[in-house]
C-alpha cells in the first residue's frame, strides 16, 4: 500500500512551525510496511486542499491529513472534507459525551465553540481522540481512505498508534487486492571518516548490491548514517547478510548497527555495567544534560550536572583555580579536566563528561577561533582530553560537541 | 511572487530526518515578501523529482530544491536536473579551485568522488556554496527560476542568505511585470486562557476585520500565539491598527507582542535590569538552561544550573536536607523553594528558578501522578512557588513546565 501526507496549516508556509508529524508519521508507516511516496505541506484554503487531496488521491491508497481542526475560524479542513466527501456535518452524541468528560473540570472550556466540535461529517467513521476535542474522521473514498488528524504533535500521535493504525491495518486485511509491501531498513552509524571516502570504500559493495537494495548516506554533525532499504523485493535473511557484509566493510569506524540515538546506546552500555554519569557544561549548556535524561528510565544512569556557564561556577561549584584560568584559558584542557573529575566527584558518579568551548559569535581569538572546543571524559580509570574544531555556528557548535562527547563516551565504555 | 519547495530525500519519506528547512526557508521568503506556496517531500527518485518539478512550476514563480547533492551514488538532484533542463555536467574550474582551497588541510576528502562535485550543469549559473562541496545551480525556465541547494540545514542556510535570496531579489528587479506582495506578519502570545474562550472573546473583532486581514490561533505547550496576516491588500500602518486593538482584547492574558521565543523576551528583560540567574532542574534535566543560553549573548544574564536528577545531588549540592525529601516528597512546594533559593546563593545570581516534577512513564501516585510538577521562582524580593499538570507525556510535560517557568519569570520581571 501507498499513503500520502498532507499537512495543513499556513503557519507550515510561512515558518512559524516546524513540521515533525510528517517524520513521525513517515516512521510508523513504514513499520507498519506502508511506503509513504510523498508530503506535500498546504494553505488553510479551500481550492488548496481540494487540489492537493485530488493529487494525493491520483497517487495514493492512504491519505492522510493533520492539521486545521481546531474550533476557531481559521481551521477549515472539516468543512473542506465535508465538501470533498459530498456530506454535510451532524451532532455526534458520542463525541459530544466525550467532550464533556474530557473537559468536565474545566467548564470554561464548554462554550459553544467548543460545542462546533461534536458536529462530525455524517458519511465520516469517527474514531475517538483520547486526549482532544478534535474528532479523528476516516473517509472511503471508492478503496481509497482518507484519515484526519489534529494537528498538536501529542495528540496526533496518540490518535494514529491507538485508532488510525490499527484502522488501516485492519481495513488492509479485509482488501484482499491490498497487501503490505515487506519494507525493510537497516542502518549503521559510523564516525571518523568523510562520506566520500566511506562512499570510495563502499564503491565494490554498491557495484554487487542487487538492485532491489538501496544504500543511503545520511551525513549529520560529523556522524554518518549508512542506511540499506527493500521495498518488498528481499527477504530479511538477503537483507540482513548484506547489512553484515556492510559492517565488515566500516568495522573501523563503526558506533552502532541500529538507528539509536547516540544518548540511548550510552545510557543501555551504563546501565548494562551498573555505573552511573555526571556532566560539568560550559558551551553545551545542559544539552548534553538534556539528552542523557530525554529517554524514560534515565534516572539509573544519569545523576546529575553543573551548568558552569560563567567563570565564577567553575571556581565555586567545580573547584577550578581562578590562577589556572587566567594562566591556561577557561577553553583548555588543564580546566575542562577538573571541571570533568570534580563534577564526577561532587556528583558521586562513575563517569563524567565536562565541555568548554567557544560558541560564539563573539569570544574567538586566532589561537582558539569560534568553534573550538575541549572535552574532558572521566571514567574509573582514566580521564582523556580533546580538543575539536567544530564550525562556525552556535547551534551546529554545540550539537557536534554533544556527538563527540557520545560516541567518545561510547568507546570508552566499550573497551574500557 | 509565489514560490515553491521541494525537498529532495529518501530520509525525509521514511521519517529519518525531520525537515527543518522548509519551515526556515519559509521565514526567510515571508520576510523578503515572496509567498510561499507549497512544501513537498518526494523520494530520491528520477519520476518522481520531474513530476513534483512540473507540479511546481505550474503553480510558482521561483522552485527552491534541497537535498540530493552530496558525492554518493544515492544522491541524484544534479543528474536530474540536467535531464530536466536538457544540459549536461562540464568540469567548473572556480568550484574546483574553491573545493581545493576548502578541503587544503583534509587531503584525504579530495578524492575522485569530491571531484565529482566540481562538475556542474553547463547552462546552470553556478553560485558559491561557501560552506561545502555541493555547488548552488539555479537555472532559468522561461521567466521562472529553480534554485537548488544542499540540504544539510547549515549549507542551506548560508547559501539561502548570501545567494540564493540576494540573486532572486535582483533577478525580481529586473523582471518588471513581477513585484513582490507587501505580506505582513504581526503575531502576540497570551496564556492563561483556552483557546474556544480566546476565540469567543474576539468574536465581534473577527467579524469586524476587513477581508483582506487574516487571524489564525496557534496553540502550542499551554500557549497560543495569535498571527495577523495581510498577504499584500493593507499598508502596514492599517495592518499597526488592527494589531493595538487585539492586544487591546486580549490584554489580561498578553504574554509578548513579538513572535519571540519566551527565553529571549525573558533574557532581554534580564539585560535591560542588569540581573543575572541560575536554575536549578531536576524533571526538566537542564531544558531549561540550554533554552536560556541557546542565544549568542547569554552569558550576561545566565550563570549555570545545577541539575539535580538524583536526590544525592539535591541534597549535596543544593543543601536540600534528606529529611525534608523523606517527609514532603522530592515533588515538593518546600523542596523546590529550598533547590531555588539555594541555587540562586550558590550561584551568586539575582534571580534563580527551580523544578521538581514526575515526568514518567513511572513514578506517579494517586496523589501526585504523572505531570505534576513544583516549579518555584526566587528573585532579589521574594520566592514563589506554583503547582502544574502537565499532561501524560514525558517530552510534553517537560516542554510545557519550561513554558511555565518562563511565562511566570517574564511576568515577575515586568511587575516587581
Amino acid at each position: 500500500m501507498r499513503a500520502e501526507v498532507i499537512t495543513i496549516g499556513d503557519e507550515l508556509l510561512i515558518g512559524q512551525v516546524v513540521d515533525t508529524n510528517s517524520a513521525w508519521i513517515a516512521e510508523k508507516l513504514n513499520e507498519y510496511g506502508i511506503e509513504l511516496f510523498q508530503i506535500t505541506s498546504v494553505h488553510d484554503n479551500r481550492e488548496h486542499i481540494i487540489a492537493a487531496l485530488d493529487e494525493a488521491f491520483s497517487r495514493a491508497d492512504i491519505v492522510l491529513t493533520t492539521g486545521g481542526l481546531g474550533p476557531t475560524k481559521d481551521d477549515i479542513t472539516k468543512h473542506v472534507l465535508c465538501e470533498y466527501f459530498e456530506t454535510h456535518l451532524i451532532e455526534d452524541a458520542s463525541v459530544r459525551a466525550h467532550i464533556m468528560d474530557l473537559y468536565k473540570e474545566r467548564p470554561d472550556v464548554l462554550n459553544r465553540l467548543t460545542a462546533t466540535q461534536w458536529l462530525v461529517p455524517e458519511n465520516a467513521l469517527i474514531l475517538e481522540n483520547r486526549v482532544g476535542s478534535a474528532p479523528l474522521m476516516v473517509f472511503h473514498h471508492g478503496k481509497q481512505i482518507l484519515a484526519s488528524m489534529p494537528g498538536v504533535p501529542y495528540e496526533m500521535k496518540i490518535a494514529m498508534e491507538e485508532q488510525i493504525l490499527p484502522y488501516i491495518r485492519d481495513y488492509e486485511s479485509k482488501i484482499t487486492n491490498y497487501k503490505s509491501e515487506h519494507i525493510l531498513h537497516r542502518t549503521l552509524q559510523v564516525s571518523g571518516i568523510p562520506e566520500s571516502s566511506l562512499a570510495i570504500i563502499l564503491e565494490d559493495y554498491e557495484n554487487e548490491m542487487p538492485s532491489a537494495l538501496h544504500l543511503a548516506y545520511l551525513p549529520k554533525d560529523g556522524m554518518i548514517r549508512l542506511r540499506l532499504s527493500s521495498y518488498g523485493e528481499m527477504s530479511k535473511e538477503e537483507v540482513d547478510t548484506w547489512f553484515e557484509r556492510l559492517k565488515g566493510q566500516v568495522a573501523p569506524y563503526l558506533i552502532a548497527d541500529a538507528d539509536e540515538p547516540l544518548e540511548v546506546i550510552a545510557g543501555n552500555l551504563l546501565k548494562q555495567k551498573g555505573m552511573t554519569i555526571a556532566t560539568a557544561e560550559s558551551c553545551t549548556g545542559g544539552k548534553l544534560a538534556s539528552l542523557l535524561n530525554k529517554h524514560a528510565g534515565s534516572s539509573a544512569f544519569y545523576y546529575g550536572s553543573v551548568i558552569s556557564y560563567d567563570n565564577s561556577v567553575k571556581e565555586h561549584l567545580l573547584g577550578v583555580p581562578e590562577s589556572l584560568i587566567k594562566e591556561k584559558g577557561v577553553v583548555s584542557e588543564e580546566v575542562v579536566r577538573i571541571m570533568a573529575e570534580s563534577a564526577k566527584q561532587q556528583i558521586g558518579t562513575d563517569y563524567a563528561i565536562a565541555t568548554s568551548g567557544i560558541a560564539g559569535p563573539t569570544g574567538g581569538s586566532p589561537e582558539k577561533p569560534v568553534g573550538t572546543v575541549w572535552i574532558a571524559w572521566t571514567t574509573p580509570k582514566n580521564t582523556y582530553a580533546e580538543c575539536f574544531h567544530l564550525g562556525k555556528l552556535r547551534d551546529q557548535i554545540t550539537d557536534r560537541a554533544c556527538v563527540k562527547a557520545l560516541v567518545k563516551l561510547i568507546q570508552i565504555l566499550r573497551t574500557e
